[in-house]
């Protein structure tokens, strides 16, 4: 575990490689607020990341959303996911699931991708396989704009509990 | 050798897949651009490219151009380039280098590291070992902003290259 301090004295190469995927498969984030250094405490580090994430043009914040993976779609079945990933599969028992769950499962995340061009997004480790799906189901009857507001928002409880796996006060 | 129309159909899963790394490490540029299909040629496709580029804020251009890895640094001596970087390394006689101009390299990249704060970036295919060095030591005498829109300006050569190996009219 890392302190502050150590993130301060950071070269931009130790950053980016330290936290290259906070935000799934987006390197130019730590690129980019590394730029805000030095960090007084994590929260500001949780700062700096908000604002990468509100400062993006829209298309560029719909285009970080397309980065991430299916809930346990083929990269999950094939053991494909990052590192990261493959510890919220597990934390949220989706690794286990039914075949029943599984299909349900499958079939929300097509319908999801068909609605809105994007892959359907939430914090695993804050959730479990029931209100992941409920989620699923509530979240196909939005618009396209809650939609990604509401991803944006799941994308940054995942990069603060992967920040403060590696980082803290 | 895919096609405009081959592109035009992806869904955004291999759209993304086929075109996550024509910017390094960068996978956010494919899912940003795929918002603008259908394209009509290539060259559309990189109109789409330079918009992506543009319109991003200032401290994610640099952190996008932090994503790049050194020329002939330690990434590339351990083989942990991305394929694509490996292919323009050999292109330009990188993997050749005398004694003499590996060390001349090792210490312009730290120089110019340590003055701008992200890697010296230049598009390998449209260069060889000469007008590489050259290009180093007459960059660094310039300053960071100049540095960042001549960086991006690589990068769009770089890019460009990397889709006439993927998609043509």
């Amino acid at each position: 575990m890392l302190t502050i301090s150590d993130v301060n004295e950071f070269s931009y190469e130790q950053f980016v490689d330290t936290f290259k995927n906070i935000i799934e498969k987006c390197p130019i984030a730590a690129g980019s607020i590394y730029e805000d250094r030095p960090f007084r405490s994590v929260s500001c580090l949780q700062a700096s990341v908000r604002g990468f994430l509100k400062d993006l043009p829209y298309n560029a914040k719909i285009g970080l959303i397309r980065c991430n993976h299916d809930l346990v779609g083929k990269l999950a079945t094939a053991g494909l996911l990052s590192k990261e990933s493959t510890l919220e599969h597990r934390a949220a028992g989706l690794e286990s699931l039914s075949t029943e769950e599984k299909a349900m499962m499958d079939k929300l995340n097509s319908k999801y991708k068909a609605k809105f061009g994007f892959p359907f997004v939430i914090c695993s480790r804050k959730n479990d396989v029931s209100t992941i799906l409920n989620g699923m189901e509530a979240r196909l009857e939005r618009d396209k704009d809650s939609e990604i507001a509401t991803t944006l928002a799941e994308i940054e409880n995942i990069c603060w509990l992967r920040l403060s796996d590696i980082v803290k006060d």
